[in-house]
């Protein structure tokens, strides 16, 4: 592979970086309110939820998107998500976007440039926009290039520990950094379920390449992971380069080849954070599907594995009971053909080519009670093939979900 | 509405059929082998899982009613599926019915009709068909017009209770009676989910007319449940009509509509017991989608809320968190605005035209634990309108299917 260095400071990583993350009093604890930016300015580049019916923060921060592709920063609270808020939740928005926008432009004495917006929490509550007003001041009183885990801290609801990554590596000789922050919990599935990722790098990208690297990158990580299937109306995934570096990348390029590759191992490696951090989690699985007709029908059928809550429930109580394996391949629409098809449960197999084999229940319940379950199957069809990871259905989970309160 | 009278006896209610339910051993306890049928013969219709890797009985049963649209009748076990078995599994469900069809013409001095065969239970294991052999032979001497209940029990897995109807009503001034039988209780889904049901009619249809009215009826009831999004490999839905009440029923005639009309009441009420008996349930929940673009959007987002584990949790603990009822919506692709979307629940409205109405959640506590929750979802772009039932996702559910064994 390359040569990739993991370092610490998450989205501060990059120089020229400052993120902080303070408490305005939107959650019953911890800090809830982020600020990242560049002094710099930064080329950018979105993803968010297919929802239809998204929150103000996905409205407000794809406009801004559409109409520049540089930004200052984001402003980013935990808490309030501000879905379903009416007129009043717009307003919020916009009054949180252009805020924080004017004190990034104060503070650095550069012209003022939009700060993209995300909100994550409960739904059909207008956020308390003096709590925003007044965070937003503490946070810019506090932006620090050593900000990045605590921006990570602001940004998390039911997530229990923080997820920030960083990954160092030489592009033509010169040091390029990426990092990362990113917050699950539950919500999560593929196509950007709740789930908010901030990627920053000091690599120079326009606002298409950032655009062009951003989507594969996130399509094998972000919408490979799924905890409860569920699309949140908030998600988002955000990559700001702020050039600093000097390193030029270019998509079709040698540069290009290589940052995509560190771009993906960091995506990967906030991905599987999010999963091992699931509402609940006891254990975790990744599904690889190998053999199939095409990468399109491969994921399909390791999604459908991935969203069972039969399988979930499985993985829980360390069942291997292959056969709802069986069930999700054949719901999901991919081609299959039951004489075809093999799974293997860590390095035992249990079914090959449409046949159980024998003791093979007994054998797989050692590798289905890992920390980290690996599952292969094999529809014998063709080269298509695509992996998921997900978590397991638990009571926690249930009980998470069935008593939420902020 | 029209005169439906509810009697007892299932599907041994319409005169002229027989049924059984015995012990046979393939279950760690209670009745798990059934047979069913009529001496007469019965016109028989069917529909089967849409998953694409389904077990042996419903491979061999659609081909028996593509071959021939007679059958004496079906036999049927719970505690293997027959799913994932290979050859062997195809021998064992040929030979049952072929043990099944030999006993029925013997006991009647017929000629050999064939029997259909469904099977439930454990996957990737060939059933023992001495057992089975053994208990076609037992529920021979035991077929009686009081079998019904019986058979519905032999048929059950996780079910706790046997779901058991019949409807009576007048066609022409002649008595005709509809009856069923129906098992649950996990991996219930729509198009067909662990589920089988047994349909039972002394009217006079031809195979063609049984399809033609259980297609609609199917539809709107054993379609419109969701327990856990699963679909299983072994569903599947029999109509038999023996004839025996001489009245001739028509689908496009006046006989046809009255009798549609008894056949939907009748899978409706099956369709809810079986939701009412989901695994670990503690309450459900029926679903209203209106104003919907067309009718297939309307069940798009009635479904996307029945099959969510978020809004399944939130019903566990009566939370009235409306904003995943929204995010449902959103993610369903269904057409949606968010400033027409209303909500209510019970008789309290939530959110109107996209805004959340002032103390909403409070009032909407109240309606969110009754043991029978309604939900009002109007879209308010159309006429399009569909329902869902659907149970909640409680720590039983997860504890039966981490630990399932037989």
């Amino acid at each position: 592979m390359m040569d990739l260095e993991w370092v610490d400071g998450g989205v501060t990583a990059p120089p020229g970086f400052l993120a902080a993350g303070v408490r305005c009093g939107l959650k019953s604890k911890g800090r809830d309110l982020g600020l990242l930016g560049s002094p710099r300015g930064c080329a950018a580049a979105g993803l968010f939820t297919t929802n239809t019916m998204p929150g103000w923060p996905v409205v407000l921060s794809r406009e801004i998107l559409a109409e520049c592709g540089k930004v200052a920063g984001v402003v980013a609270n935990s808490g309030v998500s501000n879905v379903a808020t009416g007129a009043a939740g717009l307003a919020a928005a916009k009054e949180m976007s252009s805020a924080a926008a004017t004190l990034f432009a104060a503070l650095w004495g550069s012209d003022e440039r939009p700060a993209l917006v995300a909100q994550t929490g409960i739904i059909g509550e207008v956020p308390a926009i003096d709590r925003i007003r007044s965070g937003i001041a503490d946070a810019g009183l506090s932006l620090s290039e050593d900000g990045g885990p605590d921006f990570a801290e602001a940004i998390m609801t039911t997530d229990t520990v923080p997820k920030s990554r960083a990954v160092r590596l030489k592009i033509g000789g010169s040091v390029v950094t990426v990092g990362g922050a990113a917050k699950g919990a539950g919500m999560i599935a593929p196509n950007m379920a709740t789930m908010l990722a901030f990627l920053t790098t000091d690599a120079a990208l326009t606002p298409d390449a950032a655009r062009a690297l951003l989507v594969p990158a996130v399509n094998e990580s972000f919408n490979r992971i799924s905890i409860d299937g569920d699309m949140s109306t908030s998600d988002m995934c955000l990559l700001l380069a702020n050039g600093e570096s000097g390193v030029a990348v270019e998509p079709g390029a040698e540069s290009g080849r290589r940052f995509a590759q560190a771009l993906a191992a960091l995506c990967e490696a906030l991905a599987v954070d999010l999963v091992r951090d699931a509402e609940g989690v006891t254990r975790i699985c990744r599904v690889d599907v190998l053999g199939a007709a095409s990468d399109d029908d491969a994921v399909r059928a390791a999604r459908a594995v991935a969203e069972s809550p039969l399988v979930k429930s499985a993985l829980f109580g360390s069942d291997p009971n292959w056969g709802r394996l069986w069930m999700a391949v054949g719901k999901s629409g991919a081609r299959a053909d039951a004489s075809r098809l093999s799974i293997r449960i860590g390095d035992v197999s249990v079914l090959e080519t449409g046949t159980p084999k024998p003791e093979g229940k007994r054998l797989a319940a050692g590798p289905m009670g890992e920390p980290e379950v690996r599952i292969t199957i094999d529809l014998g069809l063709g080269d298509g093939r695509a992996h998921f990871w997900f978590s397991d259905l638990t009571y926690e989970y249930v009980r998470i979900n069935a008593e939420y309160h902020t």
